[in-house]
């Protein structure tokens, strides 16, 4: 089936994209693909399907042939990403404009805004600037195919919009996540990308999270709501296990908001101590909200997660109007010197226990002063597990004084990481619970 | 060039596989690929390269369009994962069939293996067995291509090796990377991949990483030493920035080891300083290493980055011995509390400040009486800049008492989230300088 029927075959709005990752790096393993599902995410708000995926490295030929075969299956847009850096091996913008059967000009606006970001680059860092070496360099990064639309580097590689053949509009984008995402927004705004996305019919999404509900419930629960008769055909429902919450996907075009409201209902019924978010808020940002909007201060005391919680709550801007800071205390001592967890306690319960995660959040929360002192004191592993306190025996406490409290004690599953991340997630969501309980 | 042509241009031992991944969730990024990159290291560990990696939807003609594009590419051997499940959208079985121009047959042993672990799965959940569903669901499973080797299940769904076009390879595996990784290792044993792994020559692995210089120098630097003559033909070198670090890896068979070692040598004689790791060893692990096999115990306060440096110097097993714990000082009331920076000097010269930042390591080394003190005090932004003190500003101190000391207050490019995680990097590394310069 050749390009025009194969597009012609499908329903008007239903526009598809393709994504070619470039990098030896990447298909060796060096590296994860972060670019490929952030892309896929983005194109599905646009209402754009990834038709594929291909991965290939630095290789031209490989390239060239990764473009023709994604152009074959007649998607609508073609992006790239990675091998725009100025080294021998970065080959996208060049293999791209074989494919688009377009030469390679000098833009000379691009080497200047080249030559700029580099001499800055060199100058914050003190650094000589081996003139030869960076001209080149820069002049590499300039090329692009003629006919193209530039996109302003984030870092030091320009991206490309060319125009490829029988249609289909390839974005050039770099491989480093932060230089990509901003990037990825100027292209939308580019003609031939805005073209593109103007075909495609925008599919709503309603998205749940869940905490504290195994993936097994979610999937019964689904399958006794299709049982009972509902209409869940123009639906597309994804569910996903996503570091510890679960995430429900609900797309749909307009016509079926009705039903996919019904569904996302029927589910906030089933589980209403577990759905924490219905329109894809995340715990983070839900917490910074509560706490924004009241009159509340927050510390935090961290053992074993020795500042993932603390990391956690300020990356969130604006954090510092309510969070004050919190001690990692890693040691005895330190839970003896910064919180006053009495030495008897320790002695007498562990380290790892109700009791002293209860001394370590009223310390922490009497230290600083806050209102709410959260803590976290556990076995994160490999090692220091007993049979009476396994490795993952997590005791969590938030102290609210007059707002109550909170305390748990659970078994957290995996390994040292996934211990350790699983416990920062679980204090957020506490966190939540006496904010939303006290109505702060 | 045709497929023999290609092959045949290769070295001996230059063995090369594709991987096809298949699923809807995978494509649309509902679930992340965790298989192509574990087969991705398996292979390299057998010597065999990943040539490329191609992520199609449960589609049979996409499914068997990826085989015939890998196919194209000279592969001795193609891997699929997924689409091996007992329900309609589960169509890799038949298409690789198709591919292969082999027959489906029932395999009656199979099919008894199938039915033992469906009734068994049954039992244990204490469901009924719906006879019929089972049955055909089972008999789908155990259809094989004629002439192919199955796999066991570790799961409920068989796999298979299935001889393949001019001499290729097709390994088809399940999604679940619980059941895939076991029986990659049942696949391994099979006559057929194992004669495809005779073929390879391994490759070796020479990495260096590097902190602190711009990536434009190493390319301008790797120019160099190819225009004075080095051979570098037959090395596979590949740059890549990683989170602040360069990574360069140099891959090579035995035979070119002298000239990988030049080119290695040469590149730390251009780049002692920035040359940190020659063995591929992390920065975390490097200080680690360095803490573990000294007697100095370690602290840090942190203000910007609030929790990043004390959670990565906690993430390496074993941190306990040399790690007492730190301060994560975010509001001016913590620094003056927790680490007794004095009120003059904030109200003097700013919380962001190279003063504060010497206050804050001294106070911290002498508040948990550890050896080195660690101080971290910057503008994350988006908001706190001005003219004088752009966001970006941290300000680091390494506070060692008799050992030394370094400080550092770099204006650091990126977003809130590069600055915060640059920042606990730069701090590892100004830990290692203080270690390595005192001899620790």
């Amino acid at each position: 089936m050749g390009a025009r029927d194969r597009k012609g075959d499908r329903e008007a709005g239903d526009v598809r994209a393709g994504i070619l990752v470039t990098g030896n790096e990447v298909v060796n393993a060096t590296i994860r693909d972060e670019n490929s599902p952030w892309l896929a995410e983005e194109l599905a708000g646009l209402g754009i399907a990834v038709d594929r995926v291909l991965i290939v490295p630095d290789d031209a030929e490989a390239i060239e042939e990764g473009l023709q075969h994604l152009a074959a299956r007649d998607v609508e847009m073609i992006i790239t990403t990675g091998g725009l850096g100025p080294t021998e091996d970065d080959k996208t913008a060049a293999s791209v404009a074989r494919f688009a059967g377009r030469e390679m000009v000098l833009d000379p606006d691009m080497e200047r805004k080249i030559a700029g970001i580099l001499s800055r680059y060199a100058a914050a860092r003190g650094v000589e600037v081996p003139k030869d070496g960076l001209d080149e360099a820069n002049r590499k990064q300039a090329m692009v195919p003629v006919g193209s639309t530039p996109l302003d580097p984030v870092g030091t590689a320009p991206g490309l919009v060319v125009p490829g053949p029988d249609g289909v509009v390839v974005v050039v984008l770099p491989g480093p996540p932060r230089e990509l995402r901003p990037m990825w927004s100027d292209a939308v705004r580019t003609e031939a990308v805005s073209e593109v996305v103007g075909r495609a019919e925008e599919l709503d999404l309603l998205r749940l999270r869940l905490f504290g509900l195994p993936e097994s419930r979610l999937a019964a629960e689904l399958r006794k709501i299709q049982e009972s008769g509902a209409d869940l055909a123009d639906l597309e429902v994804t569910t996903c296990l996503r570091k510890g919450e679960l995430e429900v996907d609900i797309r749909f075009r307009p016509a079926a908001a009705g039903r996919a409201n019904a569904l996302g209902d029927a589910l906030i019924e089933a589980f209403p101590a577990e759905v924490f978010s219905t329109d894809g808020t995340t715990i983070d940002r839900i917490v910074s909200d509560l706490l924004l909007g009241g009159p509340y201060t927050l510390s935090v005391a961290e053992s074993c997660t020795a500042g993932l919680l603390s990391a956690r709550i300020s990356a969130v801007p604006g954090a510092s109007r309510y969070f004050m800071g919190g001690a990692v205390t890693y040691s005895n001592d330190a839970k003896e010197s910064m919180v006053g967890v009495s030495p008897t306690t320790l002695e007498e319960f562990g380290a790892v226990s109700p009791e002293t995660a209860r001394e370590m959040a009223s310390g922490i929360r009497s230290s600083l002063g806050t209102d709410i002192g959260v803590s976290i004191t556990g076995i994160a592993g490999p090692d220091g597990g007993s049979a009476e306190k396994r490795v993952g025996f997590v005791c969590f406490n938030v102290d609210g004084g007059d707002l109550g409290s909170i305390e748990l004690a659970p078994t957290i599953p995996g390994g040292r990481n996934d211990i350790r991340e699983r416990s920062a997630l679980v204090a957020l969501h506490l966190i939540r619970r006496l904010l939303q309980d006290s109505g702060g």
